[in-house]
């Protein structure tokens, strides 16, 4: 129970960090640091999951002398009840999102806007033969408008399932059919679960647990891998590139601006406006070298997958870019943006802007981006950048390191064209034992643990056994800035895959975006599922959040296990306050779907868990351990 | 803060209720009153909304020491978001009930099940040409399917308004669009409230307010007003009939079945199963006789109004009902069911079945009712109720009081015919002066509050002042017990009101349905103001939830005030730690929407409150106040 911060290097793995958090103490900026010990300690019954506010008969906690609470549920009904609506929130962030990933396609097919177009026509093409919509002979817009509907059929009520379940192999949609866990519509199992866990509906643990799954499953396959897909379709698939990350991305002589949060219809535009001649002249006039937009958090990550902009930093790192006092303006869409960051840029020049009707910060100035004005409204919000400059207290600017290069874009696209065209080469790999399995480390940044720490020391491990990691999200940058994604990674590899990986070209520690990307990894597994004929349940694959904080995390996570992927955490959502809860996610899930839940804050302890488990999976498929 | 319960006679208004809490006390039977006690005090920080579980940097608990969350949100944006999604556990209960209605409706339109008909012709005719459905010269089938596509499209995320919208006044649909409130789709309004909640999104109070008010009229005018049209259309529209109420709608001699929950799609199977001679003659041949179906809640107002099935009781009565230990089986759907009614159930021979994958209880057995299998699983229900019987201990039954009469049916369309096919007499009342408003009581029981106190005697104190009042959910057997529901109670109305229910022979309190049957009195306000050619806002109307404990009343207040019509509550939802937000409820919304929440325990004051806002609406209407 600190009641102290932990000393400057032990908060951050990070130089760029440490520099940062002690200019901000020499200033007297408040972070989430320090914000976190006001707050610590924290409710026990709230991290245990066992108050419960659903209705205006409590608030209720089960204790000893209150066993039930006023209703009469017991702390597995609270705790399931919490955690369904936790992940609810998980799920809707990222579904909503491929809501409007769905309205700007519906606008663009539909001849609705001139700022967005169709930038992979053979992607369209592709997904939409995949899902039975007829391609042959028919003109790109009339195929994008059946494929918008079918899309919009996903988060509906008449289906019996989302469209991209038909992606996994049929003996898993039976077990999930055979569980009632295929997943319908995102929005009616999300209402669903809402409706569940009012008072007096599901007061089964196991069974609200159940539909957690489903629900999730239902962000995996459809809301987030819709988004991903529409993505590619809108503002084109990514390749390998060349990027940077740090602060260190940030330009002195520059107007810096910064886009943060997940989705890409208004960075886009930003990155479009800030090339724009005119406006680059009129920071000239202003006195800058130039524009300089660089990303935070996934809006980064999708910049940086398909643009190649680069990466100013992960979750941890809002506030502290600010900080440096060189960023003119922060424009924000949705979800992971700290509020402080209203605060932290009073404390400078730095203008926030917002741009969704549905995310709005008091104190920001509001510029509401809509399909048929977003080049329009992105000018507008570069000349209010390239406005701020002169405003700037150049003293005060402090860039605490030199950027460091990764490589990112790859979709699965871009994996299949290094692998030669083909997932031979990969699962030969995997069979000869030289890649063991592979694992997704994706999610967040969270005080409580030093930043990154976690991420990149799981990452290292790992590729030292021969794991190939994929990373998604916050793990980006963290991952990036321990030089893991490029090629001469491999140098930290053990033998078998640096012996791949330097023959395909590839790092050890492979990019493949933002969170909702997650779903490339899912149907990266479903891919090598149906070409070996078994279930994704039955590979070498895992997943760790090593760091999260987000209900989004989560709900990743349990849409990882409800798919068969073994799931390592950090640290524990808010369940263990009831057996029941904790022993599914932790082993009951395991008998249901073939994945589990791990828990180990220790990434050294956390590699030698997955690794054993990617043994265990090998050794079923009969393969060297 | 009671460290013990209050007096028996204290705790409820009807000796009913004494007798079994007394029952309990001798036999140690646990009841919601005696866990409230245990759940005494409350968390002060749960009860001001002030307490975020929303990531797990928290949770966080706004405090002097600690004024904003490791993410910065503020007080004002933790309890916005925290009022947000309570809020949407009652959008999503009402309208997921809803969705179901629709599933059963589409189910009978395209003739995937026998067990269910079309009772009500014209009232689809009527609804269908309402919303702009081909009628003339057309099968009733193929109206109906028209008809299930366009509610399906209320609920989905393509349209940008739910279809009853175009029941308001045009200026009334004009002030929605400009404020951004207008409903587009039941479930994107709910999954969006999940979104705007997540950290890092909407971090303005107000913002999230608006959207609040969105997504209730979402749930009033599409989620609860399709379950209330559609179970009109299949279960017929409710005509007034006489009923009874009270837990001496019980039989000492007869198998004794509950029905409990929201849903008719169930008990309306029951019912006919009740009435089936084969199972009347089982249940003789077991020493009973005959069967007696009674209902609680909801369920019970959707059988009263249409089948004319008696009452057993309201909310707090639930767990009472089952303590006269004369109850062989209580069938349930879902929501409001408390969880311990199992171990109440276990204390007798009375046993509990659940009918809905979505509302499961640990310890109860699960009867799973389908569209194709409604009517074998009513039967093996009854059956199971039948054998049941010969368990029970009859020297342990207690049958406490004789039933109350009542007149129930009140639908707009039973209004409209008492009223002689024309709103005119209802018109003419009330600029007259004989009626000098309406008002809608609502809601639940707290055992917070004395059982049924205030429910009852706010409901007196009106009539007294001549305004008609209006009873749906548990409100309906308070008035009914307290014999407001029968048309000799005008002797206790103001002589306006007496005058004119008594010339229509309508009681004056009015039974108008169960909770999503709120819509009905929506439906009833927006005629009357097309009618004066006013707002809704405009018209001499409030509303009252004297007793409320669910979210769902929460949503149904707000959307009856985001309708203008100005809500009463007898205690505040938890949002008391918040300025912003509590300004916003109490007086803030009166400037947007023409109405605001208005707090008062007191059932006299409360009559007062209310009066006088209807006085100024009449007077700003240029009629007698």
């Amino acid at each position: 129970m600190a009641k102290e911060l932990p000393p400057i290097e032990e908060r951050s793995l990070w130089e760029d960090a440490h520099k940062m958090l002690a200019k901000a103490e020499k200033e007297g900026i408040e972070t989430a640091w320090d914000r976190l010990l006001q707050q610590t300690p924290h409710c026990t019954f709230g991290e245990s999951g066992i108050c419960c506010r659903i209705c205006t008969m409590g608030p209720c906690r089960i204790s000893k002398k209150a066993p039930l609470g006023v209703c009469g549920a017991d702390t597995d009904v609270i705790v399931a009840r919490n955690f369904g609506r936790f992940l609810a929130g998980g799920a809707a962030g990222h579904s909503d999102h491929g809501r409007d990933c769905i309205e700007a396609f519906h606008a663009v097919a539909h001849g609705e806007t001139e700022d967005y177009q169709i930038k992979d026509e053979a992607k369209l093409r592709r997904i939409a033969e995949e899902l039975g919509i007829a391609v042959e002979g028919r003109e790109l817009l009339d195929i994008a408008r059946d494929l918008v509907e079918e899309f919009w059929a996903s988060f509906g009520s008449q289906r019996s399932q989302v469209c991209f379940v038909s992606r996994l192999p049929e003996k898993q949609q039976e077990t999930w059919r055979k569980l009632g866990i295929t997943p319908r519509g995102v929005d009616r199992e999300i209402t669903e679960m809402m409706h569940r866990t009012h008072m007096g509906c599901d007061n089964d643990a196991a069974n609200t647990m159940l539909h957690s799954a489903r629900m999730c499953l239902a962000d995996g396959w459809a809301g987030s891998m819709i988004a991903t897909e529409i993505s590619d379709i809108l503002f084109g698939t990514p390749k390998p590139r060349k990027a940077q990350v740090n602060l260190g991305v940030l330009k002195k002589d520059h107007v810096n601006i910064l886009v943060h949060g997940h989705n890409p219809i208004v960075s886009e535009k930003i990155m479009e406006a800030v090339n724009d001649p005119e406006l680059i002249a009129l920071a000239k006039e202003k006195g800058a070298a130039g524009i300089n937009l660089a990303g935070l958090c996934c809006t980064g990550n999708e910049l940086m997958m398909r643009q190649g902009i680069p990466m100013a930093g992960n979750h941890l790192m809002t506030e502290l870019a600010i900080i440096t006092g060189a960023v003119e303006l922060i424009v924000v869409d949705y979800q992971c943006i700290m509020p402080s960051l209203v605060q932290v840029g009073n404390c400078f020049h730095t203008k926030m802007i917002t741009t969704a009707d549905k995310a709005r910060f008091t104190g920001a100035e509001h510029v509401k981006f809509e399909m048929h004005n977003g080049m329009d409204q992105a000018r507008r919000v570069v000349r209010m950048a390239i406005e701020r400059f002169p405003l700037r207290d150049q003293d005060r600017v402090e860039i605490p390191c030199d950027p460091v290069d990764i490589v990112t874009g790859f979709s699965n696209e871009a994996l299949l064209e290094a692998l030669g065209g083909t997932l031979t080469p990969l699962i030969e790999a995997i069979k000869a034992g030289k890649i063991r399995g592979a694992v997704a480390i994706v999610g967040c940044n969270n005080p409580k643990y030093k930043h990154d720490h976690c991420n990149v020391n799981l990452a290292r491990e790992l590729i030292k056994k021969d794991i190939l990691v994929l990373v998604t999200g916050c793990v980006t940058t963290a991952a990036g800035k321990a030089g893991l994604l490029v090629p001469e990674a491999i140098d930290m590899a053990g033998p078998g895959l640096k012996e791949i990986c330097g023959a395909l070209g590839i790092p050890p520690v492979v990019h493949m975006g933002s969170c909702v990307d997650n779903a490339r990894i899912l149907q990266l597994a479903a891919l090598l599922a149906n070409e070996l004929g078994v279930t994704i349940a039955d590979l070498p694959l895992a997943a760790s959040s090593p760091e999260w904080y987000s209900e989004k995390a989560a709900t990743i996570g349990t849409y990882a296990v409800a798919s068969g992927i073994y799931t390592h955490l950090g640290h524990p959502p808010n369940i263990t306050g009831s057996k029941v809860v904790t022993d599914l996610a932790l082993s009951g899930l395991d008998d249901l779907v073939g994945a589990c839940f791990g828990i180990e804050p220790d990434p050294f302890k956390a590699a030698d868990l997955i690794d054993e488990r990617i043994r265990q999976k090998r050794e079923a498929l009969g393969l060297s351990a």
